[in-house]
């Protein structure tokens, strides 16, 4: 079967920023691309961690003759301890955004502004949680579970709840390892305090720190991000969007959600649906409103809602520059500081909802859960206003944009696996149909998609290549995240593109109605994406660690993704970087991370920057596994 | 009167650190003073703080040609974020301290190893708290108030216990500006998360939540810290020992305890001062045992046993280049790697006792309320066991040290207070007769005078050099951590350096037996002198910002020190600083720091690094809140 099927290139895709680049240079505003010029080249101290700002005898900076600070730090010690500091700031940011999300089950109610949506979901975490459901009120049951779920954060005792869902070979080994994650915070703060001048300056003691950090994360708060926004706005299912600028309409009020917690872009998304908003709108002379996501508010609303999607990270700059843009509204985490001064070059206005993420030039209004809907209604509302303060003379909408299939939480994959299953010989609501596929060979594997775009590589370039190269061997990718975004943008979310898969991985498109990248989600998402390979090992018997499943983040920015990374390979999954942790200039630094790690949890990083040789490795890596597990 | 005193010049101590230094070189082993030339001059960048390495799409400068980071952060967000980043590990390593008193108490019995000391202190918190106490076990009054303790770390709701404490103004103002700190750690998580990429970029909000951070440790963690501390250890009164590297004992086994949580030094200093162990030390062919302490480690065990104090951060190189160091004990915080490879060079045993601070080249023992006294007997025996094995080619202990009064706790001083009290005629246990002494213009104020060592000044020189200008000026000083190590070491702690002062303080020297400097402790205990000023105020009807009392730290280093100066603005106390604190890159941060925060909070920094200025400016600060209060 030939189909007519093309991507959209990264050649494409440069050609639209250079486009909107333009306008950015009529209106004297830099973006990005401008920066990088001059930001380049980067300090090599810092590239390689090296540099030690901890305390206020410095900056100290290794160099062959000056091999110790002040203190005596080391490059070890160094770049042990900011790598640690990355984890832990990448920790908060993730858990943070999750206990925002337990708060909001808290103070949901019935009259409320926030509802319980996945009743079913709430019920099985109160059971999992041991919060009685009989005969009791819905809000009720929410809140002790709410209770339960803050308590995660700040309990004196005890480890993470949610680490007993783990197979038991991994329990074992995060007993064995002390890594098993305490109160979330208290992990944070222990990682400050072992990083403060004077404390812990033993890269393996860091790193194993670094591991317990993450895992609070992976297996904490991300976690609580993901279970209990499903539980409030609903589990993700397979449903259908579009991506890329494209989407932006020049005939509708454009409305751009960004940031991470859905508590805000949910409430615009259903506050812009309706009716009287959209005819709002066309009393400003708008056909309607068209929301459209950014970055993982993006991936969140098109799970839940079929939102479009206008980009990732790299992208945010572009989709003000189309000159259509009528609000902005954003929360926390990724959020360019460039986007006041950009947005003031248009008639775009620019909103800010979160005490997390005050940022100059922008409108403040705190979202809360007593007043969000009041607040999304200001904000559509001035942005169907701003609809006539167009300036024509700046509009330039880029054509390109994708079908995209969303909607894969485990749940969601689990249904598509239930349709090729035979219901009256085979068990439903499990991986075993996947599994077969994995140990046939007809799939070789999977890899799990993650991370931002960086322009420390050419953006979205490694992303799009590695998946299309995975595809041809017959190896699944599930994404989240940029990269999701990065498939969505290039049209690997088409269903249509599994044109691009070996025979084996086509097959199981066409039989599953499945797109060859499933996209899972946001960046806290990869909680799903743990759960995924946890369930998948559990149907088949043996531990994570064990699977032909790998993560790669080949253009990660962000101190979240250090975070994540550190639990995907506690967790036993492999993960391969394409952008350099910041530790190079400690050789015991990099020996831990790439080699240590295996010992401590059976998995490690690879670091490539060359996208080619990245890919190799991991399709060495998946068949290395397979072997082990001779199939 | 005249009284031959003289004080230990900052001449006197470099020529001995010179002389250690030569034993040094002829190891061929490094010292701060060797690797202060190697990184210098420091990166610019670094020093005015508009090095952003917050994610890995940098490290970003800011120059007048590249004014932007790669986001589109400014100096002033990136500034902003490095500063408020310090908090968080400052405000952490203080608060994770207190936490293991917390935990320590919580572990207390009649049979352990740890006990309630002071049981009077005890009863007043739980009183504070509403923790039951008639007719009750004192240790189950006791886990009942560490549990509330540890609680303040992590509660899901409310502010900190310690608050209420507070004049009813500061409530209100830190009501008012909304930096009422909430659980401890979860302060910490809220700065690591606004800091994070793509989050808060306005500075203003950088600066109200480092204020807030820095409250949760010096009104939480801190004063935890001090309180549990005192209730297990006793509070300390008033007493005398002595100060500098002299206090080494050429024919005693020296053990040095370095560091600050007083858990591990109490019990080195409980097995040590047994009999069995003496007669072991004998045995071994030394006097007996001498421990001394270095750092805040010494503070807090000189406060509480007399225990000789060695010095200062800047001093523990030297301290084992004297060569007669049979073992240091280290639990956290301040601790130079290079401890290691120096102690490698003589007979001396390093031991490591804390998961937070794990350091290369040491037998770590982990110290905890179960095993403590196991731990310690083997550290002093192994001590014992080492005195042999010293090089007597390599000893060399300089001879200066001074007595030194210390112990002036709220409590302590508040008995010097009462001594002086006519108990026929005035109210004891009250700060009235120092307030009188201030009203009169007898006294005419106080400074907080705080900090580390840094060799980014000429080192104690700043400490000592103000310290005396103060005392001629009739301005009282109370000190802890490294500054009142200063003033042990130099002789300033002696009740005899009362000659330096003005004829008031003079006066109020000899009337009430002080010493012109009253040492307070450890830099936790930095949490007393806000009790202390909260006390005067109460006591005088008026707000801590109105009192004559400024708090100095003419020579910090560690990011704990900027938690602190933090909470000490917040409390309505200006700040004199003689290290820039890493943002003069950001005009609008040196704004905010030195201007704006009195509009928020009464106070801000002054910031010179000429200590004759910068005394200059304290008692120009001093006279000029004399005035306002029309005295």
């Amino acid at each position: 079967m030939i189909e007519v099927f093309k991507t959209t290139t990264v050649e494409q895709m440069e050609a639209d920023s250079d486009r909107l680049h333009e306008t950015a240079e009529k209106l004297g505003i830099d973006t990005w691309q401008d920066r990088v010029k001059k930001q380049t080249p980067h300090c090599g101290f810092g590239e390689k961690g090296v540099c030690c700002r901890i305390c206020s005898m410095g900056p100290c900076r290794i160099t062959p003759k000056s091999p110790k600070g002040i203190c005596g730090a080391t490059a070890d010690t160094i770049a042990g301890r900011n790598y640690l500091r990355m984890v832990a700031a990448g920790a908060s940011a993730h858990s943070d955004h999750g206990r925002e999300c337990v708060h909001k089950l808290y103070d949901a109610s019935e009259d409320g502004y926030y509802h319980v949506t996945d009743s079913a979901k709430l019920l099985k975490l109160a059971e999992e949680w041991g919060v009685p459901t009989e005969g009791r009120d819905l809000y009720d049951i929410a809140r002790d579970v709410a209770r339960i779920g803050l308590g995660e954060y700040g309990k004196i005792e005890g480890v993470q709840n949610f680490l007993s869902r783990a197979t038991e070979e991994r329990r074992k080994v995060w007993k064995e390892q002390e890594i098993e994650p305490r109160a979330i915070d208290r992990e944070v703060v222990t990682a400050m305090h072992m990083t403060h001048m004077g404390c812990t300056a033993d890269p393996e003691a860091l790193v194993r720190q670094s591991l317990r950090t993450g895992l609070a994360d992976g297996w904490g708060g991300s976690m609580a991000g993901t279970e209990i926004s499903d539980i409030l706005y609903g589990t993700p299912m397979p449903r259908e969007t579009e991506g890329n600028l494209g989407v932006l309409d020049k005939d509708m009020v454009n409305i751009i959600c960004h940031g991470h917690d859905p508590a805000v872009s949910e409430m615009i998304v259903l506050v812009a649906e309706s009716r009287e908003m959209q005819e709002y709108a066309r009393s400003c002379g708008a056909k309607g409103i068209n929301i459209a996501g950014l970055c993982c508010t993006a991936n969140e609303i098109a799970m839940r809602h079929g939102i479009k999607m206008v980009g990732n990270f790299l992208q945010q700059e572009n989709a003000l520059l189309t000159g259509v843009v009528e609000a902005i509204v954003v929360d926390v985490q990724c959020i360019f500081p460039n986007i006041g001064p950009l947005a003031e070059c248009f008639h775009t206005k620019f909103f800010t909802t979160s005490p997390i993420a005050r940022i100059p030039k922008s409108e403040y209004l705190e979202l809360t859960s007593h007043n969000a809907r009041d607040v999304a209604l200001k904000i559509v509302r001035d942005a169907c206003e701003n609809y006539k303060n167009r300036d024509e003379s700046k509009i330039f909408i880029p054509e390109h944009k994708h079908k995209a299939a969303v909607g894969y939480s485990c749940e969601g994959i689990k249904s598509r696996l239930d349709a090729v299953t035979n219901s009256f010989v085979d068990t439903l609501d499990t991986y075993k149909p996947l599994i077969e596929c994995i140990k046939s060979g007809v799939l070789r594997g999977a890899v799990a998609m993650v991370g931002c775009n960086n322009p420390k590589v050419r953006p979205d370039y490694s992303h799009i290549e590695i998946m299309k190269r995975l595809l041809e061997n017959d190896i699944i990718v599930v994404a989240t995240g940029c990269a999701a975004q990065a498939a969505s943008k290039a049209g690997l979310l088409d269903k249509r593109a599994k044109v691009f898969c070996g025979e084996g991985l086509r097959r199981v498109c066409t039989l599953a109605d499945i797109p060859p990248v499933l996209h899972m989600g946001s960046c806290v998402d990869i909680s799903r994406m743990m759960l995924l390979v946890t369930g998948i090992a559990k149907d088949w018997g043996i531990d994570t660690t064990q699977l032909p499943a790998v993560g790669c983040a080949p253009e990660w920015m962000s101190e979240k993704a250090v975070s994540i990374a550190n639990y995907v390979v506690a967790t036993g999954i492999d993960v391969y970087l394409g952008i350099d942790p910041l530790v190079s200039g400690s050789e015991k630094m990099m020996e831990l991370i790439t080699q240590g790690t295996r010992q401590m949890v059976g998995a490690g990083y690879t670091i490539n920057t060359d996208p080619e040789q990245l890919v190799k490795a991991m399709i060495d890596g998946i068949e290395a596994k397979r072997a082990a597990l001779g199939i």
